[in-house]
């Protein structure tokens, strides 16, 4: 939970739900991400489905939630707040939603998780082969889902899929620097934002630049200011993330600390490395040399980083950009009402506890 | 070596040493691969020069040989067969051999290969993790090149984008059903074939396809021509890996069998496991039922593949496709130096020893 100047947008119990604009959206996403599926018949799209929460393993279908989709959310909100027509930029949407599970199937390999959203992930029931081939195919079916943007015109399309390219090369550099920070503990907080600005940045800023392009028809300062507003988002987006992944847990009815437990490089942890001295430092560093963090030890740096404010600091961080972000928004010229959505839905990033 | 209506080929020396068209290529092929890696400094992409063959896995540069560039070729030749200026192709061409890199390095993981061409594959030198990184950096990369094409005209090269996407798709399917095959010994001809005309087929046919379509402007009869003509190829090419993995040993001074030690679920194992009958159908079974192959049972797998003439019998599956396929060359409206270099290209893949 923020402790400072977000006070206020915290005791406002609104901000923390779900901005409206996720249900708006909600039935046309879920029915055009379908359909990109629709017609492959192979049992690797069984898998894909399974991922993408419309099947249980077995291939019996699911009618349930499917998770806020906030990607696509931005992308076609984006495209509404520059005067366009939101069904235009959808396969734009669903290309970047396709395009994120697939980087998430991977990071399930990658870092050998075993459930995602309490659900096994793919690899533990098909194996890593076939889990590294099911994302693969699924980043082409993004691919080929932003190729029915020729519709709009051959240079727009040109330019969306160039984009959407260099987004998700620069997320998966972003993947290969996690990897690489991996059993570090000398990571700094520097290379640690440089990280997550391409691993979940690359994508969140793609989703409101290549809405605002499909929208506005091509590029432009509005463009570039919602990609700014993306860049924005998508740090706010990371660190409260990593908030949670630490704090977070009373919510959710889990023990506070599991992003500790669970070795995690994470935004608190690297502050707390970088910034505890003396003895502190040497213990923190003890602790993670060992294979495995006890939970004596999970408290114990968690008492580190209460005494060193980590908390209080990574939600400034999150505050200064959404500060930013907001002003940039008010700046430009936007259609009202999604303009107010974008405002909502940049607060409730702020301070979501889920 | 081929035994039966090719011999007359096989007499003819010439037909198996690499075609003048590939050194013809060579270099501007080379020029162009390395330099979509250019200038990108994060080290994932010197475990990417490590696998292309320009470094040693320290970073050292290497000035050697760097294999035959197949697709690159056979893409710039049929963009020259439509009369094309090749140069105008070499982004697609760079394109499709980054791709197929790309899936080699996520073979090298799916089948836990841990060399190819004598040096340790990307993922034992820098764990499984990172390779899978790697491999998808590469196909992004890929995916930037083509997009150089836009000055070729938005249509093209949203065309050539398409077309390449769907390639991939293909092989990437292809690369599924060949881990679904694994340890299996009822998978039928008709089963292998399906799967490799999608995992090496697909890129092969894009090869001229795409080379054509970029070479003529636009699609039409000639592209449509090429493109059957790569479906052809694909299926040649690969058939005769396949030869050339169990009886292509001496030649490169190893023994023979080699893909029969590795249980390798080639053309020639499916040809036999699908025709012998009776006690050596039950013996085959109970072979490939165990985990390793003794030296002993690779003999006796051997014996009943010449038994049968499962050689032959592969060797000339490659031919009836290389009939069709000079059939179609000489039927096509192509300069007549490229349609000469296409044909000796096609018999050098029907019949080369390496």
């Amino acid at each position: 939970m923020p402790e400072s100047s977000t006070s206020q947008s915290s005791r406002d119990r609104s901000a923390t739900d779900l901005p409206s604009v996720f249900a708006r959206y909600q039935s046309a996403v879920g029915n055009a991400l379908r359909t990109e599926l629709d017609g492959r018949s192979l049992p690797i799209y069984d898998t894909l489905r399974y991922y993408m929460g419309w099947a249980e393993s077995n291939g019996t279908q699911i009618h349930g939630p499917e998770g806020k989709r906030l990607r696509p959310t931005l992308c076609l909100l984006a495209c509404e707040a520059v005067g366009g027509n939101p069904e235009d930029a959808l396969p734009v949407a669903v290309a970047i939603e396709l395009v994120h599970n697939f980087s998430l199937i991977h990071d399930d390999i990658e870092d050998g998780d075993r459930t995602r959203h309490h659900r096994p992930t793919l690899w533990v029931i098909w194996g890593e082969p076939t889990a590294i081939v099911a994302g693969n195919n699924l980043l082409a079916v993004g691919d080929i889902a932003t190729q029915r943007l020729q519709e709009a015109g051959a240079q727009t399309a040109v330019a969306v899929g160039h984009i959407l390219t260099e987004r998700y090369l620069s997320m998966m550099e972003g993947q290969y620097l996690d990897i690489s920070y991996e059993g570090r503990t000398d990571v700094t907080v520097d290379d640690y934002l440089a990280m997550i600005e391409r691993k979940t940045g690359a994508l969140i800023e793609g989703s409101l630049e290549l809405g605002a392009l499909v929208g506005a028809g091509g590029s432009g300062e509005v463009v570039d200011g919602l990609r700014a507003v993306g860049d924005d988002f998508g740090r706010i987006f990371q660190i409260r993330d990593d908030v949670l992944g630490i704090w977070g847990g009373p919510a959710l009815g889990k023990p506070i600390g599991a992003d500790i437990t669970r070795k995690k490089n994470s935004l608190p942890v690297v502050h707390v490395l970088e910034q505890a001295h003396g003895a502190e430092r040497s213990e923190l560093q003890r602790i993670y040399s060992e294979d495995e963090i006890s939970p004596a030890n999970v408290e114990r740096v968690l008492d580190v980083m209460d005494g060193i404010g980590t908390q209080r600091w990574c939600q400034e961080q999150a505050e200064a950009r959404w500060v930013r972000a907001r002003e940039r928004l008010n700046s430009l010229k936007l259609s009202a009402d999604a303009s107010r959505e974008l405002l909502e839905l940049g607060e409730f990033l702020l301070v979501r506890e889920a």
